[in-house]
């Protein structure tokens, strides 16, 4: 989709201009791949205020993805060369430029010192995180991409427990697999992350590795995973029973569930993140769980599983209309077990868009 | 292995009294995993040239890890903060360090200002990837791990073959799930990275994704793929053709052959990365295919799939004993196809140790 890449680095020229930058120099493959499409492992890209041409720019990478880069950005002059960053700073200065931002965020001390002496007449300033700004808010093509990686986690899950694929006797390990194959057969193109299969007194840690443990009656099973589509990222999390339910794990299977309500019901357009975090915390803490909910409420996903926003209590900022984001408030009680719920949702004017549609009711396998 | 870590932890602080630092703030997830054995997504370490005890230092997460930490760091005091660099560095400053060491290669140019701004009495200075220098030579229960890693895509190639699972009509995909399920089976803990089936004219891509391309009579079929073991990464390519290689085919398979043969002869003690690739790139550039090996001729392997040393023309340095490397020269033919072969060896005194055993004769299949 070139027109939609070519119209999201104008938006990034508008930027540019406003703080009187010449160009950007975009390091971030993630940031790169929002603004060309390119999917490879090394990648760099100029995007300048003004020259000559509409869109203005030069792609690089280097030679691997030479077949590549010729393929998926066919629309900009290009640099093949193996210490991209470098080459790039000193194509921008060989350009004319003077005054080029770049991503203080991710270009690390020695990097910004390679570029330095790669292009020692240029100015770098930070570009200040404006091309995750602009990533802030998604396109509908970019939510129609979450919906139906989505859509393949909710499908995959409910074939797991229809094919009894949860069961005492099974591992750990053997049902990440066994969740994982059913995403990429349902097209996911890669999962979201490791997926987390956590169970019995495991699902009292927040980010178990699936192991050997098997399934037994009466555990809490714990499951967090998700599936990329198109560059997109799921994700969900949901906690159930093997048999029966005790008493505690209901209890604290309710709790974590009015939390996940409290905080989805406070996702809106202009809502502080910090007020949200903490209409859900709110919840954990007067019961007196407070502090067993050691991480923060939630998180933007997109092109990235983790990005802005960040709902937590260390948070800034307010919610923009079309931001994907997850709410997964969690109570864990070590030695014991774990519940946590997890949506990803959508903020929209009239309420958020859930995505995730698997049932949040306590189910006992 | 805690003996093993904080054997580590003390060459690290031999380095730190040489270069007159107070201590390093390690920040690196991999250089903090081989420092303590800690495998979570979120951690920094504090290690102190000197102090109270044997071993005076300091371990970071955040309360996500509250549990995993205690568990696989219980020999230091620890530190449970979100924004855990910054609360290291406070540590450091509140426990009377005044020059401390940072990862200038790892840290970002904004990390390094809030890491100033959590410990303005700190004096920051590069450890100049001296954990990464230490990691270069591998003691034998680390080359133990990576021999495993690599059994198992050896294991998992024979097997893929021997079921009949590179044939006419199946696709990339198909191929490289059915791969990475093998190695899963075989005890692997997850994939080195993500695994390329290249086929027919897509294996002139050097590093190509599986797409639903099916299998065809006449191709090359590259696949390039790793198992992890115990955090270590095997690394391994093998072309093949369906059927009877045609003269071409036959031609870059032998050239390529002869380049891997003369690249892994030139891997010794005391040898410069720069001759070892250039031992290998002559016999192609020799032939008249120099343009078609775009990239290095290998890189070395451990905790992470690409670590040094570099083996490429713009490489620096030489060869220590009982560091693992690739030796990987590839010839791509644009629209027609290529060939890459590639081996996991390990420096030795009395010449280079293959780790990855698969036969490198041409096979039809």
């Amino acid at each position: 989709m070139p027109a939609t890449h070519i119209a999201r680095r104008d938006r990034l020229r508008e930027i540019l201009r406003e703080r009187g930058l010449d160009a950007a120099l975009v390091t971030n493959l993630v940031n790169v791949r929002y603004l060309t499409g390119f999917t490879g492992t090394n990648a760099a890209l100029l995007v300048y205020a003004d020259g000559p041409g509409a869109d203005p720019g030069v792609f690089g990478t280097d030679g691997r993805y030479d077949a590549q880069s010729a393929e998926q950005v066919p629309e900009l002059p290009r640099v093949l060369q193996r210490a991209t960053d470098q080459a790039m700073a000193a194509r921008a200065a060989a350009d004319g430029h003077h005054t080029v931002g770049y991503e203080s965020h991710h270009v690390t001390v020695d990097g910004l010192a390679e570029l330095r002496a790669a292009a020692e007449q240029l100015r770098l300033a930070t570009l200040n995180q404006a091309v995750e700004q602009l990533r802030l808010t998604k396109d509908n093509a970019e939510i129609e991409l979450l919906r139906r990686a989505c859509a393949i986690a909710d499908q995959a899950l409910a074939g797991l427990i229809e094919a009894g694929g949860l069961r005492p006797g099974r591992t750990e390990r053997q049902v990440g697999r066994d969740l994982d194959g059913r995403m990429l057969d349902l097209g996911a193109h890669a999962v979201s992350f490791e997926t987390i299969v956590a169970t019995g007194p495991s699902s009292a840690i927040p980010h178990h590795r699936p192991d050997d443990r098997e399934l037994a009656a009466g555990d809490l099973v714990k499951l967090d995973f998700g599936a990329q589509y198109g560059g997109y990222h799921s994700d969900m999390t949901r906690t159930m029973v093997l048999g029966e339910p005790a008493g505690w794990q209901r209890e604290i299977y309710e709790l974590v569930a009015a939390a996940q309500r409290a905080g989805s019901a406070a996702v809106a357009v202009g809502a502080d993140v910090r007020e949200v975090d903490r209409a859900a915390r709110e919840v954990i803490e007067r019961a007196g769980y407070g502090e067993r909910f050691s991480h923060g409420l939630g998180h933007g996903v997109g092109l990235e599983i983790h990005e802005a926003p960040a709902l937590s209590p260390l948070g800034a900022g307010t919610l923009a209309e079309a931001t994907p984001l997850t709410v997964e408030p969690g109570v864990y009680l070590p030695g014991r077990g774990g519940v946590r719920i997890e949506d990803t949702l959508v903020v929209r004017a009239d309420g958020p868009e859930l995505l995730t549609l698997t049932t949040k009711d306590l189910v006992s396998l």
